[in-house]
């Protein structure tokens, strides 16, 4: 469909000059960080309200634009992909503070505010909010994929830390969904139906959020163990005993050495636990560390580097977290094929332990790290996505580890979203709910014009 | 509409003699433990298998008749009273365990299985489902109206701790939702959708469960407070401070008076907290206790009285569940209004100070007794509903404590759900979210057959 002028028009009535056609701006809005092909919008805006998102959004409706929501383009997915052109919504000029209560322990926030800058925000009020992806996404995009990341184990997902949404509509109808109280029985629970639509059923323009205290004593070690199994099955055994862990990540030997290549660390090569611990006093940390440390001994840890130091922790979850751009950077080039299963706990070792063999039969060279307390893991795949022969392999590995993950009674993404990567998954997690979703998709976007292809298939 | 003798037919080919018409079963199946007036069913059945539950609907469909799930009949809006006829689908028969996971700590129920029950079938495991609404309510029929009660500040509601569901939809056909992964991103949360629908999208027939780990360490105590703000401003800031008690209620005077009288227990006729600790060991549970014993005093507590012991706790336990009962016992012959609106914890003390200073006005013996650390609290009004004065009295009370509550930043229920008593306040807290609710219903049942007139009015 040729971009309609009058259209266009409309755009720059609605949001002036923020409003872009250019190459760069439209290239750089084309595509997230995986390897899925791009899709390049029509145009691009940059909204500063929920009135101007509600006005552009009904505009596109009258002229059948598609609408791609667009954050930080973290997306692991394709999500902010708009492989039907369109107009790409860029929510970053939305980044206010709405509103702070310190006494109820929530935040409302545009959509366009990065988790990292609401930590700043936050800094002086002794609360914090957890959710860490890794990534400095956007609180919207984390809200639109039902984000989590490594606190996940303590602090839950953006389903449990999501209040209440303002969402634009199809239609450019605004809503309001939730509240502040911290439960409700009052209607269908709406908010939990557009954390994780993916800009499907609407575009979120604020969130609120259920902030934590900030902890005042925590804890961090590294324990390298003599088997994965080992690793796998500490997790399995912390869990089951109810420690509450802040965080418990595993990664491989893959994995570690291409992290101490990239962040100059001197990690043993071994499949590794990182671990923090938070508590109300010195004594409850410590109780959890000895729990764990006990757990891990039995099942062949071979030693525990502690990180009690700020700065130190600092430099342990960096290395975590760069664990994925240390993998991009190994690969010049290349794009990431990130794969997200999930399974039951008891399960996770049996299940990397099958996904390492495929790998390794498959001639891959797969770093794995993983939310081992949620169950929850990754290989990071380098692949040059125009060559069709590793596309097809790097594919149908991929495709190996959903079935597998689906038969240990899992999930084909735990945290990175549908949006193109897990389509052809939807009829096998989900059966004929599929055609629920289906149905609810069709009332709520009749046009199909929110983020079309991406979620789900009409 | 005359009940259909083919209908009648077919639920007795599908359930055989698990069939009745009968005045007696009828008029148990016509109402729940609240006031609202009863709506006689045109007939019961009691299936034992998804599949009956399925061809039952589908039968109602075709014939156009009303379907009302029914478990224990414990609700207190009004859910299970067949106002408009049809069918009642008692689920009791269906309460067996279709599966447990110790090691996943994870269980899949059928959903005329009580809460209770489910308790006992734990008892070797080490495990619980702590949700604790007080009544021995079904598992389907808390799923079904998002029931939490006293230990949700710790654990959450049904919300977080309903992993997924198989349900039967208005046409017949049966999904699956969710999964048993911690987490998942994989499509729209349909499991959130049908947790507090009420039976209005669909029938609820088995639910599967997140486990907690049974504490090793527990402790209790009872606290009189000289001032309600001194026992409301206490749980403030032991939520604020992150304090992870398991329990902590509030109970006025009026409340005590009640309870002493009914469980021959001799408490402090004053403002009071009961609260209950659970740790991983005697050093977390005891550094809780000095914690809130700390905050307690500042706010004018008059002393704490223990109950170390499993007897002592169950004494104390047993008196605070059955304040709702002991209130019902002190007017034999009226019917209870339970009111039931929850606020941001900041806003607590101001509104139940508001709601005490109201219902003096107003001239009730309302007792009170809350959740405090969710900020949801209940009054037990006592009534004859035949007394047309009597009745509007207490319903404009009712109004001006919903909409205090609203203006709060609160919500009209906190966990007993809509039904038919919050109908009308749906508008005032969800504005045109209220719209979207509407299309979700039509869409999912467009015949206007489960549970017709209960959460939504089309």
């Amino acid at each position: 469909m040729p971009f309609d002028d009058d259209l266009l028009t409309r755009l720059h009535d609605i949001c002036g000059t923020r409003v872009s056609t250019g190459a760069a701006v439209r290239e750089h809005h084309s595509h997230g960080e995986s390897w899925h092909p791009p899709g390049l919008p029509d145009a691009v805006v940059f909204p500063e309200s929920t009135d101007e998102v509600s006005r552009v959004v009904a505009a596109c409706g009258a002229a059948r634009a598609p609408i791609v929501p667009f954050g930080m383009g973290s997306s692991l997915e394709g999500h902010v992909n708009a492989i039907h052109g369109g107009v790409s919504i860029d929510l970053t000029r939305m980044a206010r503070v709405v509103r702070l209560s310190v006494e109820d322990l929530d935040v409302t926030v545009e959509a366009g505010m990065t988790r990292l800058a609401l930590d700043r925000e936050l800094r002086n009020t002794g609360l914090m909010f957890p959710i860490d992806p890794g990534a400095d996404a956007t609180i919207g995009g984390m809200a639109a994929t039902r984000a989590s990341g490594t606190t996940a184990v303590r602090y839950g997902t953006m389903r449990e830390n999501v209040l209440g949404l303002t969402v634009v509509l199809a239609d450019g109808r605004v809503i309001r969904t939730g509240g502040r109280a911290r439960k409700s029985s009052s209607g269908y629970d709406l908010t939990r139906l557009f954390v994780g639509s993916e800009g499907t059923l609407g575009v979120i323009t604020d969130v609120t959020l259920r902030l934590h205290g900030r902890p005042e004593f925590v804890s961090a070690a590294v324990c390298p163990f003599a088997s994965i199994e080992g690793a796998a099955n500490t997790v399995i055994q912390t869990i089951q005993l109810g420690i509450p862990v802040a965080r418990i990540e595993i990664i491989d030997e893959v994995q570690l050495r291409v992290v101490n290549a990239y962040s100059k660390t001197d990690y043993r090569i071994a499949p590794t636990l990182f671990f923090e611990f938070h508590g109300i006093s010195a004594v409850t940390v410590d109780e959890q560390v000895r729990a764990v440390e006990e757990i891990a001994r039995e099942h062949g840890a071979e030693d525990f580097r502690w990180a009690e130091d700020a700065d130190a922790r600092a430099v342990l979850w960096k290395a975590r977290h760069n664990a994925y751009y240390a993998t991009v950077a190994s690969r010049p080039g290349a794009r990431a094929w990130t794969t997200d299963v999930c399974v039951p706990i008891a399960h996770l070792a049996a299940c990397i332990v099958e996904t390492q063999a495929d790998s390794h039969a498959t001639g891959l060279d797969a770093p794995l790290v993983g939310h081992a307390g949620d169950g929850n893991f990754h290989l990071i795949v380098m692949l040059d996505p125009a060559d069709a022969r590793e596309l097809a392999t790097v594919s149908a590995f991929s495709e190996r580890l959903v079935e597998r993950a689906l038969r240990f009674g899992g999930t084909s993404s735990g945290e990175h979203g549908v949006g193109l990567g897990k389509l052809d998954y939807l009829a096998a997690e989900h059966g004929e709910g599929l055609e629920v979703m289906r149905a609810i998709k069709r009332t709520l976007d009749p046009q199909n014009l929110m983020n079309p292809g991406k979620l789900i298939a009409l």
